[in-house]
Order: structure tokens, then C-alpha cells, then sequence
């Protein structure tokens, strides 16, 4: 299992600014020194968590450039290219490609109505313009579309597609596409569960890795469920996924009546940060609101309670 | 009402393309002339039926670029500005001002998952960079968030936005703006309907326009509805309004089963006028899927059954 | 027009009820003389607004029995028989028949993921098994599937459905059925709108009539929208109508936050119902919420205002 | 753990009809003492695999005295009594007390638009009305709401409910409701998973049991990921596990274009039991459509790959 490239805990990293949203760069490196210390197997840049989908082309190839001189090699850079449609897509494609990115990270198209044979299409043309890996990103809460499983499958049985992100929720879809990947001799296919709350049994189950965003305040946890899982220990590693259940409720302290459950996530995510030393800034890209005093109190509380301060 | 800057009939333009899907801008010239001989009263740039969500930047400069020029004032050129965030957004409309577009036309934030108060801000700070005035855009089915009808009334109260292009299929929500822009004085909101099927209902009850994708086949069409209403000829509206409604089944041609509804009615759209005669070629950019022979003969047969061919 | 024996205002009258949620037979007697008395040209009892969705068995049977003792063959009764698939639905189809109704109102099927295969199934099965006529209700809001037009359409065609009752807040798809009704010569198919905001363009569109829920309300506004259209005075009806969206705001006085939208708005109707009189008790079925001092204060100046106290 | 009342394999048994769609009681004892052998935990009838939502009251009764009488005691049979709302749901909570269920499985309100504070009172109000078991059933693709886990959990530490039988997909909260209720000490709070998909991870996480519609066909097996998963043998748990999400491909057979998913499935479970031998009759409630010729042969293979046939 070890032997493959794309495995383990790979954290999307949340994007540190500076006051005026340019890429805070001397704090997206040391979160990353603070990252592969902790013993992550990679990380994902330009996801949700990076508030990818708010900013503009030239803080994106900044981020990965940076992220990929920071990392010098030492695990794979994923980067993702998240766009409505193909065209867009590919031109971040080529960035990624001149950033010297691992991999890629590419979901349905959204904003149009699209359609599984457009999906299929579309991973097909994005395939034959890049030779680099690419994952397909499964998150409906964003796109407002479920990857069919067998298209999956077949993506991957054509070598279009090298891994799978599922961030979808469905836990029933996710086994089944691990099922079949056995069975169908499908063992290039690195999948990945996008969700921070089911990590040990995504791995218990056959998965390669996760990709939890709040690997960002608590790489050390999700580490350790990785370590557990592969070591045959399942009840440490759930001690461990239960601890860090508790820590999520962090991107509740804002609540649905005052903003956006993205900004009350991304803004918990940065704030802990912060406070945490990783970054300098928990300032996050418009038009998301900021955290007021007594939320941000409750997430040190929170941290506090988690041993994390 | 005629004294007012936006009013009337302002198509939402395709846009064609070469297969390299480079802009046809020949064909663009020529489209736009067919419509300004229609008599329609502006023009909207990269909306939805533009395929925005599928042009690279280079092309949506260039989309402006050209029909601002072709143009040459004597109708204005509205400029979608569609994209995620407000960073983003903010590219976009800096490349509407360098154009010379006369008004920009904003989504609220999409791929996020995004708050009322959120959406405010977004527009607040959009209003802040630019001298444009600013459409807000209502198009749930592509954004999945409807804007909320106070929101709009207070952003035209504080001078925000200029107009509403509403495409949100909320029939008694946009009657109750315009009741509510008489009530409270907001006379300097221009609202138009983004749909093309209640056009003579949605003038009649007070709207200044309408944007109708299907005016990019029979402009021709929906200027009689503008005169018939505006010249209190409710019951000829409504005839022609008929015939559009029948007309709009080309949208349908092409099943769900094999295709997105995207798809479907931009490439009816683009058939259409290709068959028409406006444009050179009806290609449609990547991952959407072609329509086939039969489905081209159905259209072809009902643009002669509504007399266009 | 006037002809046909379903047309008119018929509004979807609210249920009063004692303490111990018994049928007040009482009121309800008292409100459909007010209904009477203010020209509406139908009843429908057991639709949403009669929280049919909460009366038990014999509360419903009780209250068909009422009102077509009361009604006394003035206006034609029609009942919902609003329940989840065919065979609960026709237990209630018997008892309207047994009760008296002149025509039954019947939704999609419900709880269960539905095709539209089966809702066509539902309706021929249901028409059957009873000589009453019967209305489709189209409520997406209530049973989450919208009636396709097309099966709207081939079930009037063969005579199994004698009307439709659209609540779906699809207007273009409403003009579609009134268009195709017309031009398939459908005439027997009597077309209502369920919206109580845009009564006056449906029935310029050609839809027979309405059934509003704020009829129960304001039944003398929605007689003389209906009035002023058949007489060919639309900016009258459009005045009234426009009213009556003030007016409608009361069902928005109890937030999001505190209650379900249902309770919030047949609370409203019912309260303001008790308050001019026509009815003795404002109480709603559980597990309803009850709007508070503050809220029915509100309506009562908003009735005020509407010239209604 | 086997000390609870309510624990283990408990499936919701289909109800067989005969051709009139009365309950097939021959059948339903037999498929009970199928069951039985195979050594579940109890029975839960009047689910939605039980075809609920389209049995009339009569046949609800029937159902759960037959099951009663057959069981006498040997395992917990539960009853669902599924309505709209309080006071429906009241008559059916009646039914089951008098035909000697054990426990009752109840919904939150639909066709309504309900709240969360109106779903607690929902709960409180039947708790007040029966001395029987409550088990909060999670179906949010049936009633198309999510029951909220801070409310199930305080529901479980006031009293009001016995039990959670969780359909509702979210994986993530379901794990949050287990940890809670070890952190809050609501031992009493019996959980189930519904899924037929994860009940290994469900048990070994600490759910107490399954209630897996696909049970039905093959109860031994998940009797066996039971027994797996207590004695401490997770890897055999999860190829049991596995072997049943290959079974569960038989809902699939009829397509989406063909018929609703209700009927896909129940149909595929109804034949594969008719073709087991447990009941005599596949024949599903209308207006549910039957599956066709090769549908069952392809029901039949797979019968018999899974080693069933």
C-alpha cells in the first residue's frame, strides 16, 4: 500500500492571506513546514478549503508555486483546477503543469446543467492535454452533482482518471467504488475519502487516504488515525476520529442565520490557524464575513478542550 | 418609460465559434446586425446563453470586444461578468470597463455555500469598483441560491444595482418587486425577465424588458411582443407570445437521456441560427454533446412551421 | 366561459377547529356563508390550506359532510383526497362520494420516489374507480415531483382528469398547458392556478379560475379580480391583485427561524380570519406552532391597512 | 450490549399481497419463520420496505397482528406508523398498541413544511399519547427532512425516544449521534442503521443494530456481519458486507427511465423472495409498476451468483 504515490493523509490547505488577499506566501510556507512535520503523505492546494473558488488566477499559480518550491519534493503537491467547464479547466491545467505540480484535482462542470456523458467527456478531453494525474473531485455540495459511480470506474479502467477525492457524503457509493476497484483489478486508482469525520473507516475499508480540511488545525490527529488504521489498532484510531469529531464542531460557532456555512467553516479552519501559530492572518477572501469575539473565543475554548493550545 | 437607458428587448447573444472554439467574430457581427435589424433595444454579452460558463477569459474579452464595436452605440452592450466570487468577479468586470461595455451582469456567489448577507456584500464591494451600473443577475438553476427580493430592493435603494435581469422562474416574487419598486419609489431599476416564455405578461405587468435566449432565433418575435403590449395590443402579444412558446420546443429535441438541458437548447439555439442563416457554424464548446441528424431535422422543421425558414 | 360548471374563485377554505381539534362545524358553516356572500363560484375543501394534511379520518369526512350540507348545491364542492398512493387515496375518493362532493382533488403520489408512469397509473386507476371528475393538484412543494405537462395533457385527452389545480409556481409550464389545451381542442380540461398572487394574469391567460388561499381572508378581492378580467379591465384587476400581494404579507409576519413556513401561513389566515369574524377560534393542528402576541398584532394592522377591519 | 431490548438484525419486512392486494398472512408467517430460522433480532413491519405508504388502514392493522401473532413473543416486533402528521400518526400509534407491537418507528411531519421545533413537539405530543417505545426514523428521501442530532439527542435524554433508526444517509451524523450518546450517557438510546450497505462499520462503530431492507432476500447473511462484527472478526464482517452490496444490485435491474426507485427496488425484493420460496406472490401496491421478463432473469442471476438460488 505504502508503494503508491498518492496515499495517506493529504490536507487541503487552507490559503493564507495578507490584508489585501494577495497570498500571504511566508505563512503558506511554514503551515507546510508545520504539515510535513507532522508527518502528512502530501498536500492538496487549490481545493474548497483553499477558498480556490475565490480567488483570482494569478494568487492561484502563486499558491502552488510556492506550496511546490516549499515541499522541494520531500511528498506530491495535488493541485486543483477548478473551473465551470473544459476550456477554463485546461488553462489551469497548464498552470499547474508550469507550477510543477504532482497531480491535478478536477470536478464536474457546474454552473451549466451538465449530464454524465458530458462528465465523461469531459475528464476524456482534459486527459488527452496533460500527462498529469488526474483526480476526480466528487463534491455535489458544490457542484450540484453526484459523480455516477460507474463512471468512475470506467474513467479509471481507461486510465483517464488516476484517483478518486469523494467528498460526497455518500459512505454507501464510496464502498462500493472500493469494492469494485478490487474486483475489477482496478488497483491504480487511488481513492481518497474528502470527509474529516469518517477517516478510520474509510481507511479500515480500503481506502488509500483522506484529504481532511481540518487536517489544517490538527495534522498531528489525522496522522496518527493513518498510523493506527495501518497498524491494526481500530479502536485507537476511532478514540482518535472521535476526539477530532469533537474539534470539528468548531465550524459551528457561527451560526446559519448569521452566514454562509463555508465562511463559518474556512473562517473556524483559519482562525484555529492562528492561534495555533501556523499563519499570521486569519483574514478570509469577500464576500465572506468574519468571525465575531465571542465565536473566535469559543474556538480557542475548543482548541483548548482538544489540546491543541 | 422609452426615456429610460435599459429597456425593451435585450437578447442574451450565443456565441459562435470556430472549431477551434476561437470566436466566429464574423459571425458575431453578422448576428448582431440581424438583431439590431429586428429592432431589438441592446444587447447582452457572455449570460448564460453565451455559453459564458464554457469561454476562457481571452474569449470573453474578445466577445465584448466585438460586439461593442460592432455596435458602435446605437444600442448599449451589457457584459456578464459571471464567475464565483467576488475577487474573481472583479477581473471581469475590469475587462467590461476596458471593452466599453455599458453595464455589467452579476451572479451571486456560486461553488460556495453562500448567505444572504454575504450576497449584499458581494454586490456592495463589486458597486465600489466600478462605474458600471451593475444588473443583478437571478439564475437559481445555475447558481443555486436565490436572491432574495428585499435584498434587491434595498441594494436599488442604496444605488448598488441598477437593474434585475430575473431568471429565476419566481413569478409572484417578481411581481411583487415591481409592485414594491412603484411603491417605494425605486424608479431607477430596470427590471427585466430572463425568461422567454412570459414575455407579454411580464411587460404588462410593469417590467422594462426582457432578455429571451430564444430572441437570438426570432428577434423578430419578441420585438412585436414589446410593440404590441407597449402599444396596448394585449391580445396580439399574447399570439406571438404563443408562437415562441411553441417555437421553444426545439429546446426539448434533444432528451435528457443522452444529453444536459444546457446543451439541449444552446445547441437548438445555435442550429437554429445557423439554419437562419445568422452564424457559419453551430458548434458548441467542450464537454457539451452535439446534437444529431434527427434532432436537426425536428428543428428545422419547426423553424418552418413557425414561418423562419 | 361561464358555462362551464368549474370556473371562478374557489377558494381552498381553511379548517376551524375547536380546542380538542374537532371540526368547529359552527364557523365553518358561518365561513362559507362569508365565501357565499362575497360571490366566489366554488369551495374546495381538504387542500393544504385545510391542513389536510393533518385531520384524521373522520375530521375530513366531517368536514366534506359540512359544507355540502351548508353549501346546499349553491356552488360546486370540491374535496381533496390527499393521501400518499392509490389505494389510501380511493378510501377517501369513497367518502367524498358518500359525502356528497362534485368533484375530487388528488395529488401526485407521495413518500414514495414516484415516475411519471406511475402518477399516470395513480389517475386512471383512481378514475376507475369513481364517476366524480377529478382535478390534478400540482404541488412540488408538498409531494417534491412536479405533474408533467404532457401527462397533464394525454390524461385530459382521455378523459380521466377534468381539471388542474397548478401549484407548482411553474408559469411558463402553465401557459404551456392553457396554449396546448387551446390548440389540442382540451376544452372539457377546467385550468386553475393555485397561486393567490397572480390570479388576475392566469385568468387573462385563459385559466378558468383560481383557488387562493388568502381568499379565505379576502374573498371579495379575488371576486372582483375575477370580475374586473371577465369584464375586460385589466388595470382594475392588476390594482386589486397588487393589494392582495400586500396583504399576503402577513403569512410572513412568524420568521423562518421560529416556525415552518405551513404554520406561519395558516396561522396567519386562520388569525386573521378569527379577527374579521368569520371564524371562532384560530387554533392550529399540531404539531403546528402557534404565531405569538406580537405576530398577530402585526396582521391585525396589516388587515387594518388592507381596509379589511 | 445483547442485554438491550432492542438490538441486532431487526428487518423491515415487505408485506406479500395477494392479487385483490390484501395482505397475504400465509405468506407473511412464512416469511417470518424464514426469517426467524435465520435468527434475526426482530421484526419491523410497516416500514417503507413494507410498502407502507400504500397499504390502507385495514392492511396496516392486519400487518401487525399477523406479525404479532406469528413472532408470539420470540423477538421484538416494532411497528411504523407512518403519517403526515401528530394527530394521523396518533390513530396509527393506536392501532399498533392494540394489535401488540412492541415499539413504533415514527417520521417527522411531511407534506407539510415543517421546523425543527415543530418536529420536536411532533415527538413530545405522541410520547404523551403512548406508553410504546419511540423509535425516530430518519428518511429524509421519504419526508424530504433531516432529523437534526442535537434534537434526536435531546429527545433521547428527555425520554421522549427509545430509539433512532437512521435512513438518512449521513454518515458523518450518525457517527456524532454515537459519540454523544457515549459522551452524554444516553445508553438507553437504542441506534440502528437502515442502510443495507454499512451495517459492518454501523455495528463496529457501536450502533446497536441494522434494519436492512435487503434483509428481506438474504437474512442469514446479515445475521452473519452481526455475529462477525460481536465475536470481534471485522474482516469477515466486511466480506459478508460485501457480498450484499453485489446482492443489492439487483434494485437496479429495472432502470430509471422505466420505472420510480421505490418500485425498482421492492420489486426486486418482492421477486427475489417469491423466487426463494419465502412468499408466494411478487404483486407490488399501485400504482408501483411490476418489473418485466427480463428484469427477473437478470434478478434470478443474481440470486444466483450471491449462492441464494
Amino acid at each position: 500500500m505504502t508503494a503508491k504515490k498518492f496515499a495517506g493523509i493529504i490536507p487541503p490547505l487552507c490559503t493564507p492571506f495578507n490584508d489585501d488577499f494577495t497570498v500571504d506566501t511566508e505563512s503558506l510556507r511554514r503551515h507546510i513546514e508545520f504539515q510535513l512535520d507532522a508527518g502528512v503523505h502530501g498536500v492538496f492546494v487549490l481545493g474548497s478549503s483553499s477558498e480556490v473558488a475565490f480567488l483570482p488566477d494569478a494568487q492561484r499559480r502563486e499558491t502552488i508555486e510556492t506550496a511546490v518550491d516549499q515541499v522541494a519534493g520531500r511528498v506530491p503537491v495535488l493541485a486543483g483546477c477548478i473551473d465551470m467547464t473544459t476550456l477554463r479547466v485546461a488553462e489551469h491545467v497548464k498552470t499547474a503543469e508550469e507550477a510543477g505540480a504532482d497531480a491535478i484535482v478536477v470536478t464536474a462542470p457546474y454552473y451549466t446543467r451538465t449530464h454524465v456523458a458530458e462528465i465523461d467527456r469531459h475528464f476524456r478531453l482534459l486527459h488527452e492535454k496533460t500527462a498529469l494525474p488526474i483526480f476526480a473531485y466528487d463534491i455535489p455540495v458544490a457542484v450540484h452533482t453526484k459523480l455516477d459511480r460507474e463512471l468512475v470506474l470506467s474513467l479509471a479502467a481507461d486510465g483517464v482518471i488516476a484517483g478518486l477525492k469523494d467528498s460526497s457524503g455518500d459512505e454507501a457509493g464510496f464502498r462500493f467504488v472500493l469494492k469494485e476497484r478490487r474486483e475489477r483489478g482496478l488497483d491504480a486508482l487511488a481513492v481518497f475519502t474528502g470527509s474529516e469525520l469518517l477517516v478510520d473507516s474509510a481507511l479500515a475499508l480500503g481506502a488509500d487516504g483522506a484529504v481532511p480540511g481540518l487536517g489544517n488545525v490538527d495534522p498531528v490527529g489525522y496522522v496518527l488515525i493513518h498510523d493506527h488504521v495501518r497498524s491494526g489498532n481500530p479502536h485507537a484510531a476511532r478514540r482518535e476520529q472521535d476526539r477530532l469529531l469533537s474539534l470539528f464542531t468548531i465550524t459551528d460557532v457561527a451560526p446559519p442565520s448569521r452566514m454562509g456555512r463555508g465562511s463559518a467553516a474556512l473562517g473556524a479552519f483559519k482562525a484555529a490557524m492562528k492561534m495555533r501559530g501556523f499563519i499570521d492572518n486569519a483574514v478570509m477572501a469577500p464576500p465572506q464575513l468574519p468571525l465575531n469575539g465571542d465565536e473566535l473565543l469559543r474556538i480557542k475554548q475548543k482548541l483548548a478542550e482538544a489540546g491543541l493550545l
